[in-house]
C-alpha cells in the first residue's frame, strides 16, 4: 500500500522513481539509488529490470530470498565501494551470500583481511582433523575393497564375495593396522606395544656399568726365554654386556622383523607404505639390530663401534608409533609439523644471534683478560652463547671478564626474546587442533565430518 | 493493510500467494518462499497452515512473540540449507531460539563449532565453581539435616526439632568442617593451621647438623690381655635429634590424630571421607608418625631407616589442607586436575623425546671421545636431556664434544616447544576459573548460582 | 494507516486488541503480547497504558525515543525471562538502555557475566590511568590552591593574589614536584637523577677489592726481654675504602637530605608525604648514611657492620624514584601491584610444593646413597626444589641417585606448571594498561579524561 | 502511505509533527524527536529542514541513502550524547558512516578506545608490511626511471629510450639489488651468499687450536763467555693461523669490497644507501680486514691486538643479510624495531631490580658468612641476580647462606615475573605481523596494496 501511493503520487515525477529502487530482502524493505547499484557492473544488482519475475510491479519492489541482515552490508557497498565483513555473523555465511549478489570475496577491503583468512584456515584445520581418521575404529569392507582396488576382481563382481586368499588378507590386515578394530587386533597391539618397551628397557639398561662383563682379549707376551705367555688384555672397545640382554633383544627383534614383513606383504599400497616415516624407524631399528650382529658376530669386525651404536638409536624412535593411541599426541605432532617452516625459519635467526654473540663473546673475554677465560676460541663462544639464549646455562662455560659479563646478559635478554617470538603463533596453531578436536568430539559422529 | 492490499492485487495469481509467506516476529516482517520452509520437514514453520491461531488473515501473516534479530539467522537456516551461529547474541539465547523453532542444534556447521561448544564448556566451568561452594559460610540446617539424611527421623518429624545427641553431632561437625560459620570454628581451624605450621617447620628444621645429637653404640674392644673394653662407635644409620623436636612432633601428632578421629566419626557420609585424598594425607601422615615411632622405641628396629622417613614427608603435604583457605587456590587445583589427561600426554611426549635425545646424546659423545665423556650411559644422557629440554640446565652432566653440543642445541629448542606447547591451555583453564570467579564475585550472591 | 486499520478490522475481537502491543522504539515497531510484558512487574513496560504521552491511539503503538537494535534484546528479557547482553553494541550502552527500561543489570544471566565485569574492569583500568596523572605537565593555580587548601586565605579572597610567602612555597613546591613544568624544575629534576646514579655508581664500586686499601690495627707484641712491639693485624672487620668515594657520598647524601627536608616543608599534605613509599626510601638511604657514618667516626663502633651495610642497600632503591619518569614504566608498576594478590597466592602455592619436593628430594637421595648425596638436609632439598621449579638450576646441589632424579624430573615439569600458571593473568593486567595507555595517546588531551 | 495518513490526522497538533522526525536511511525508517537531533549542533542531521531535495513530503521523511544498521548507532549518540562503536560491523565502515554524518570521531567514549585505535594499528601493519615489498620481485622500467630521477632525461624524453650508459647502470643495479628479478640477478645473490657462508666458517674455524701454528720470537740469550744466541720464544699476543684460511678470507673480502664499491657507484641515492645499516656493517667488515691487514702486515704492528679482533666480529654480521631472504624474517626484525622502546623500558625495569636484589645479595652473604661467601662484590651480586632473573643460573657464583637463599628465591620469582610482562605485547606485535603477512598471501597480487 505504502509503495503503491508512492507510485501514485511520484508518477509525474519519473525521475524521483527512476532514481529510487526498493529491495525487498526477505521481508526487510531497502531503498537505494539505481545509479549506486550501477557502480559495480557485473553484479547482480547492477542488472535490475521490471521484467524480472521477482519483481513486484505493485509494490514497484525486487524480491529476494535472501538473509535481510548480511544484505545491508552487501548494499553498502555499492554505496561506498568498500567491501567489509559483518562481524555478527560467521565468514562462510557472509560468502555464500556474496557468491549469490556476485560479489568478488577478493574484493574485500584491508581491514577485514583477517576475517577472510580466519574461515579459511578453519576448514584447513578441520579437513585436517578429517583426515587423521580419528574417528575410525573399523572401516567397513566396501571402503576397504576400494582401498585394495579390488572392485573389479571377478569372483568378487560374481558372487558379490572376495576369494578366500583376499579376504584373508584383509582380515589379517585390520589385525594389524586397526589396532581397536576386534579383540585380537587389540591383542596383537598390546603385544607389540609390549615388545617396544621391553626393547627400549633393555636398550637403556644395557650400558648401565652394573650390566657391563668385562671381554679380555689374550695377547701373546714373550716371557724370558722365547716362550710365550697369553695374558688377558681388557678389550677398551667392544664391551660385552650380560647375556640376558641379548636374548631380549633377540626375541624382540624378530617380532618387529616379522611384523614389518607381515605389514609389508600385506599393505594395498607398498608405495604409501614406504613413504610412511614410522615403517622407516621400524624397519632401520629392526635393519641395524641384525646388520651390526651379523658384522660382530659373523665377520668379527674389531673396528670402531660407536657410530654403529649411534644408528642404532632409531629403535628408541619406535616410541613414536605409540603416538598413534590418542588423537591429542597426534595433534601435536601436526602441529610442529604445520609449523615447521616458521620454527626453521626461527632457528636460523636463533642462530644468526648466536653466531654473532658467541663471536663478540670470544674477542669480549679476549681482551679483557686471555688466560683466566674459559672461552678459547669461538666455538666456545657460540656454545655459551648458546646456553645462554636458550636459558638452560648449564654453566660449564661462563664469562669471566665485566664486558663479557655484559654481552652475557645482553645474549640472555635477546635470547628470551627470539625463543618466545614465535611461541605463540605454535601455541596458536596446537591450540586451534585441540580446540577443534574437543568440539568434534561433542557432536554426534554422523556430524562430524567435515568434507562431503 | 499493506499486506489487505497486496491480497486484494495479487488475489487473481494465487501462485504468488501460495509461494510467499509473511511470518511477523515480534513486529518485524519476514518475507519467504513457501517452498523455502518446507525444505526443513520437521519444524516449526514446515508446519504452517492458516488455521494456526498465531495466523492473522487480514494481514495475512503468522505472528511469532520471538527475538527478530535472531530469527533472520534461522530463516537463512531454510534458505541455504546451512546453520550458522549468530555471533551479536550468546549461544544460549540462540539455542532457546532453536529450540523454539524446532531446530536441532547438532545441525551447526563446521564453522560455528567453536560457538557452539564455547557456552558448554562456560557452563561446565560454572557448575564447577558453584560445586566448590565457595560462597557458603555456613550451611543452614535444612541443608544439613538434608546432607546427614535424618529428614526422616522420628523425633525431627513429630517435633521439628532434633534429638540433643544428633544436634550435638551437627554443631560439632560444623565447628570442624565449617570453618568460617562460627568464632569457635575460626578458633579451631587457627589452631589445627598452627599445629600444621609447627609441625612442618619441625620437620624442616630437625634434619639441620646444628640440631644433631652423636648417637653411639658401644662396642667391644678387645685390649691387650684378653680383656675387652666399650668404645663408643658413632651409629651411621640413626641420628638422634635434640628432644625438643621429639616433644613437639609427639604434641602436633596427638592433635591431627584426635581431629581425624573426631572429622571420621561426625562424617556424613563415611564414603565421601574416605574417598577424599585430603583425609588420606591427613591420616597417612599421622599414622607413619606412630607407626614409625613404635617401630624404633617399641620393637628396636635397626635396620634401613630411610624408606620409613620418605612416607612421613606426606605429612608435608597437609600444607595442602591450607589451599582451602582461599578460593583462588582451590582454582589452581581444580584447574590443574583439570587439565591433568593433557599433562600426562603431554608428558608422556616429553618423555619420549627425552628418551630419543637421551640415547642420541650418549652414542654422540662415544663416537667423538669416549675417556672425556660425562655421560657413560644411557641414563646419564636421558639426564642431560630432561635438563636440557626442562631448560633447567644444572651442568653436572654437559656435552663435551662438537656432535654431542650440536644435539644439545636441538634438545634444547625441542624442549623449549614441547613443554610450551600445552601451556596456553592449561593457562585459559585457569584463567577461565579465575575470569569467572571474578565476575561471580562482583554479583550479589543470590545470583550466583547457575544450577537452580 | 496499517495499525489503524488494524483498528477497525479486529475492534471486534477485542481480546486480540487487548493482547497485542506494537511498540515502536525509535522508529522500528516491535509486536509483543501484553502478557508478555506484565512478566516483569517494575519496569517501564509492565506499566504500559494508553494514558501515556508517547501512546499514539492512531496507530495504536507506544513511541519511545530509543535504540532499536538493543531494544530486541530488551523485548527478549521479557519474552523468555533469561537477560542476555547484546555483543555487537559496547557493554555501558546496553546498560543505559537497561536503566531507561527499568531493568536490574545483575539479572544477567551466567553466559553473559563476563561480558557484565569486562566494562567495569575497562572503567577501573581507565579511572587508575586517570589517577596517575600522566598528562599534568604544570597544574594550573587554581587546582594548586585547592590542593593547598589556601580558598579560604583571607589576603587571597580579597586581592585574588596568594600573599607572597604562599606564592613563594607554591612555585617552590611545583620546582620540585611537577618536573617537567618549568625549565629550572627540569633542570632540578635532571640535577637529583645525576646525584642519584652518582651514589649508585658508588655504591657498586666502593665494594671492587681494586678499591680496597687495607687498614691495620697495631697490636703490642711481647717480644723477647718484657719490651712490646707494636705489630700492624689488618683488620678483618672494616675495610677502609678509598676516600674519593667517601667525599662522592657526603655530597650526595647532602642534597639528598636537603631535596627531602625540603619537600617535606613544601608538602601540601604531610600525611600524604609520609604515606609514599618513595618519600621513606629517600628519607631511610640518607637517614642511615649519617647514622652509620655517625656511628663509626663519633662513637667509633667496631663491632658487627654488615647489618648496617645491608640496610644502606635501601639507598639503591632511589632509583625506583626515576620510574616516574616514563608512564610505561608507571604502568609496570602499577601491574605488578594490581596482581599483587594473584602473585602472593601463587608464591604460596609454590612455597608448599618446594616444600614437598624438597622434603621427598631429601629423603630419596638418603634411601639410595647417604655418603654421596649433596642434600644433607630437607633445607638443601628446598634449595635444590626451588632452583628446580623456578628453572634456574644453579647446578651447586644436584640429585645424584636415580630416585633422585626421577623427583627432580617431576618437580622440574611441576615448576614450570605452577610459575607460568598465572603469568597470563597478570600479563593481561599489564596489556590492558598498555593499551589503553597507547589508545589514550591517540585522542586529543581534552578527550582523556574518564571521570568528569 | 502510513506516513501520509498520519500527516492527515495529526495535521492539527503541529507540535507532534513538528516534534517527529522520520528518517529514511537505506529503507529502514528511523522516528526521533527533532530536539534530539538539535542537540549536535555542527552535524548533518542538525541542520534538517523540509527544503532539502531528499526531503520526501509526501511521507514526511529525510531519505539517506546510507547504511541503516550503522544508522541505528549513530542516532544512539544524538540520544544519550554518549558515541559509542558498534561491535559488528569494523572500525573504518563505521568512521566512513561518522565522516558521512559529520560527527568526529575523537568524541568517542573510554570504553570503546580499544575499538578505535585497533583499527589505526591495523591499517599502520598493513603500510608496514606495504612498505617491505615483499611481493617485487621485478620492478618495471618506469619505477625504475622515477626511482633514479631520470624523467627529465632528454634523451630519454625525445626517444623513449634512456641513453646506453644509464640503460647498463640500470641493468647492473638490477642485478645487484633485486636478487629475484633474472637468473644472472639470482646467480650474483648466490655467490654472494656462499662468500657470506664461507667468510663466517673461515671466521669460526680458524680459532680453533687445532689449527694455530705457533710463532716465534727469536730472542737474544746470553751464554756463557759473552756470546749470544737465539732462542725462540712462542710469541703469546699474536698467534699465527694456517695460511689456508687468509686466502679465503682474502678472496671472501676482495669481493665484498667489490660489491660494496659497486652498489654505492650504481646506487640512485648515495644518500638512502648511507642509511642502510646492513650497508655499513658490510662496508665496515670489509674495511676492518683490510685495516687490520696492513697494520699487521705493512706497519708492523704488533701492540694489543683484541680490541681490533673485536671489530672484525662485526663480519659475521654479514648473515643479517641473508634475512632479506624470507619475508617472515624480515617482520621478526620489524617487530623487534617496533617493540624496542618497550624493550628498552623492560630492560631499565630490569635492571634496577638486578641492582637493587645485587646490592641486597651481597650484604645478605657477607652478613652470614664472610669467608664462605662467593659473592666478593656487589658486581658479583649483580651477577648473580641477572643470571638469576633471568633464569639462566650459571651456577658460578650461588648464594651460600640461608638469607641469601631466600633472597635468591624472591629474585627469581620476580626475574620471571619482569622479563614475561612485555613478553605477550611483544608477541602480539609479531603475530599481527605475521597473521597479516599470511592473509596478504592468500589474497591475489593486485588486492595486496593497502595505498593507492
Ligand atoms: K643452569
Ligand atoms: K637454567
Amino acid at each position: 500500500m505504502r509503495a503503491t501511493k508512492r507510485v501514485k503520487f511520484v508518477d509525474s515525477s519519473t525521475n524521483y522513481n527512476d532514481a529510487h529502487v526498493i529491495l525487498n530482502v526477505g521481508g526487510v524493505r531497502f531503498e537505494t539509488q539505481r545509479t549506486t547499484l550501477k557502480k559495480l557492473p557485473a553484479t547482480r544488482l547492477s542488472k535490475l529490470t521490471p521484467q524480472l519475475s521477482f519483481y513486484d510491479p505493485v509494490l514497484n519492489e525486487y524480491y529476494f530470498d535472501r538473509h535481510p541482515g548480511v544484505f545491508s552490508q552487501i548494499l553498502n557497498y555499492y554505496r561506498t565501494g568498500k567491501l567489509h565483513y559483518p562481524t555478527n555473523v560467521c565468514g562462510p555465511l557472509f560468502e555464500d551470500e556474496l557468491s549469490y549478489w556476485g560479489i568478488q570475496r577478493e574484493e574485500v577491503e584491508p581491514c577485514c583481511w583477517m576475517t577472510y583468512t580466519k574461515h579459511r584456515s578453519t576448514q584447513e584445520t578441520l579437513q585436517t582433523l578429517d583426515s587423521l581418521g580419528l574417528d575410525t575404529v573399523r572401516s567397513n569392507m566396501i571402503d576397504l575393497i576400494k582401498k585394495f582396488d579390488w572392485e573389479n576382481d571377478l569372483h568378487f563382481m560374481t558372487t558379490g564375495q572376495l576369494p578366500l586368499a583376499k579376504r584373508i588378507r584383509l582380515i589379517t590386515w585390520q589385525l594389524f593396522e586397526e589396532s581397536r578394530s576386534s579383540i585380537i587386533a587389540k591383542i596383537i597391539a598390546f603385544i607389540s606395544m609390549l615388545f617396544i618397551l621391553l626393547s627400549i628397557t633393555t636398550f637403556v639398561l644395557r650400558t648401565l656399568t652394573i650390566f657391563e662383563v668385562a671381554e679380555y682379549h689374550f695377547v701373546d707376551v714373550y716371557i724370558g726365554d722365547n716362550s710365550t705367555e697369553k695374558t688377558p688384555v681388557q678389550s677398551t672397545e667392544r664391551i660385552k654386556i650380560v647375556d640376558g640382554f641379548e636374548i631380549i633383544e633377540w626375541i624382540c627383534n624378530s617380532w618387529f622383523a616379522f611384523e614389518i614383513v607381515l605389514r609389508f606383504i600385506l599393505a594395498p599400497s607398498k608405495r604409501a607404505f614406504c613413504v610412511s616415516i614410522l615403517n622407516w624407524i621400524d624397519f632401520l631399528g629392526t635393519f641395524f639390530f641384525f646388520f651390526t650382529y651379523i658384522l660382530y658376530n659373523v665377520f668379527n669386525y674389531d673396528g670402531h663401534q660407536a657410530p654403529l651404536d649411534l644408528l642404532s638409536t632409531i629403535s628408541v624412535a619406535r616410541m613414536f608409533k605409540l603416538i598413534n593411541l590418542h588423537p591429542r599426541l597426534k595433534i601435536i605432532t601436526i602441529s610442529i609439523s604445520n609449523s615447521s617452516r616458521l620454527l626453521v625459519l626461527s632457528m636460523y635467526f636463533c642462530f644468526v644471534v648466536i653466531l654473532i654473540a658467541g663471536a663478540a663473546l670470544y674477542y669480549a673475554e679476549r681482551i679483557s683478560n686471555m688466560s683466566k677465560s674459559q672461552i678459547i676460541s669461538v666455538m666456545d663462544g657460540i656454545w655459551l652463547a648458546l646456553t645462554t639464549v636458550t636459558t638452560v646455562g648449564y654453566g660449564d662455560i661462563v664469562p669471566k671478564s665485566l664486558f663479557g659479563m655484559i654481552l652475557g646478559a645482553i645474549t640472555t635478554i635477546f635470547g628470551v626474546l627470539i625463543i618466545d617470538l614465535p611461541m605463540p603463533i605454535i601455541n596458536e596453531i596446537f591450540d586451534n587442533f585441540n580446540r577443534h578436536l574437543l568440539a568434534r568430539q561433542q557432536l554426534p559422529k554422523q556430524r562430524r565430518r567435515v568434507t562431503q
